[in-house]
């Protein structure tokens, strides 16, 4: 298969945001043989902690994991640093833990490190990648396939989400009433053309907040990404809570803002925020189900809303890399897969 | 005690930046009376999982408090995220835990429902606060007082490195040769001088990047907060490692960036990364023992480099504020409390 990017600008990246409703299928499809076998592995050694480790796109994935665990599980979880094991050599107690780690190539080697000391340490230690014969798949006890395909887009799309729904099958405590998730998505897919307003707040900016609280936060950490990766923004993102303490001063008319409002409590929680937000002068476009792009999630369960509303937020990165002439399937300066240490 | 700014702009600031060697004086002879009290009741629980709760600027010397658990005493350690508590309103098993929280003022309502909870799913549960009478002291199992004295700038600094002394003193497996540490950090605000070049890199620029790895991870945060608040840049944070997987296609010659380079194998895992923002044409300076900005630990351990290393970046946010006509005792649309939940 080539890697050198299509022809077309956007080519790879549009035809894998448009192929998420497919990656949902075939997960689902694969539950039963696939996930549902660690799953239970992982249900039989009843961990008391949780530790993920992974880096950009899929440490978003593991930090919306984190609350998948700590929120729906009620277990406690962290992300541990990479750094712990390889720059400094040492070996945490975690007997008793599951380390996940998670990664598209499975080919970065401070995570393979990991990975082996964390099986050292006493942890149950699970991969998830979208390469089966990657060093990180052989380097951890188990590993489940994500299924999301080749991804020949430097900035993650597919394989993101395909993140986000594998972890929950693996760790959420219940799990049922998802057979509609791909059509949800698809209809998500089908409304692209409401991001109008996103893409005018986009236009000729520098800098650029994103905000969310609760599962939300991930997701504005991910949209933040994809604007850095494909438009070159400094784009930043912080939870609803955070923003107050500090970062809120540099707000201004010049700095607009995107906001995630997930379903339930923490989307009511993030209202004073967003006033507080308008109250500095900066534009606001929000994403969620009481959003400017609203998102309708049909029943499924809150916890999978941050499925959907990434959607927009990675249709919103690719047309603003267009807007500026940028093809945001050659991003400069990145390779698909970054080797750390 | 008045609340309102001294006539003079940054003279809050200035004064609390300064104060930071005797902060680390009251702090070394308070140890015996109030910290190693407090450090043997959380050694004799031997907890197999350290979580804390913290935000803005605590946020990041619960992030230090990370690495030295982990690193140093190899138990696993993460950052609780409050909205578990607050916004979803569950109860992790914290059995066999130290939950830490950590906040200069002790009043924000998010902190003090998560120490509670926590509580009562079992942690053993110590506050670190500036503020012995508050509502996060009371809800603690134990209180730490900060010693930093009466905070009245905005932007916090002297509770900040008070904080990271205070968790190495709480939480390091093994302590000592410490006496020396006021005189290293009055030696280091001596070399203010040398700031110099660092202001002309942040003249006129409204998007900034600082990096760091290891323990030196939380000082860029710190610094990105302190440039956010004073300067209302929109400085951004990264681990040096994260830096590579996306957000280097942001860095060009219009975003300068600040490293910072801690002693020891974190240093030298900095140096292909520097390599690569150079590439990039990035203006860069950098603090540290290597550093444009010089820092002589003189012989410290080099997990109190932290404790030095952030001093020059106050001194740097405090003078670019100035620069640019900002008092950085009232910064815009911020109160020395802030109230989430």
């Amino acid at each position: 298969m080539s890697q050198s990017p299509a022809a077309v600008p956007a080519a790879f990246m549009r035809a894998e945001i448009a192929e998420q409703p497919d990656v949902f299928r075939r997960i689902l499809t694969a539950y039963d043989t696939e996930i549902a076998p660690v799953r239970q592995a992982i249900q039989r050694r009843r961990p008391r902690l949780v530790q993920f480790v992974a880096r950009g796109s899929s440490d978003h994935a593991a930090l919306y994991a984190k609350y998948v665990v700590e929120v729906l599980g009620e277990v406690p979880a962290g992300l541990i640093s990479a750094s712990t094991f390889t720059v400094y050599r040492r070996r945490p107690d975690l007997s008793d833990a599951l380390v996940v780690a998670v990664s598209q190539s499975g080919g970065s080697p401070d995570l393979v490190e990991s990975v082996r000391q964390a099986r050292l340490a006493g942890a149950f230690t699970v991969a998830v990648t979208n390469a089966p014969g990657s060093a990180l798949a052989e380097a951890a006890d188990r590993h489940v396939t994500l299924h999301a395909g080749p991804e020949r887009s430097v900035a993650a799309t597919k394989s993101y989400t395909a993140e986000l729904l594998t972890l929950y099958l693996l760790l959420a405590p219940e799990i049922g009433g998802l057979a509609g998730l791909p059509d949800v998505a698809a209809a998500v897919i089908a409304g692209f053309g409401d991001i109008a307003a996103g893409r005018d707040l986009c236009s000729g900016v520098t800098r650029l907040v994103t905000t969310g609280r609760g599962y939300a936060y991930p997701t504005a950490r991910e949209a933040a990404l994809k604007l850095m990766e494909t438009c070159y923004i400094s784009a930043q993102a912080f939870s609803a809570a955070d923003l107050m303490h500090g970062p809120l001063a540099m707000i201004d008319d010049c700095v607009p803002v995107i906001g995630v409002l997930p379903p339930g409590e923490a989307g009511a929680a993030m209202a004073p925020v967003l006033g507080a937000i308008r109250d500095r002068g900066a534009p606001i476009w929000t994403v969620g189900a009481k959003g400017d792009f609203t998102i309708d999630s049909a029943g499924l369960p809150d916890a999978l809303s941050p499925l959907l509303e990434i959607l927009p937020l990675q249709q919103l990165a690719m047309s603003a890399a267009l807007d500026r002439g940028i093809d945001p399937d050659r991003p400069r300066g990145l390779r698909k897969v970054t080797q750390t240490r």
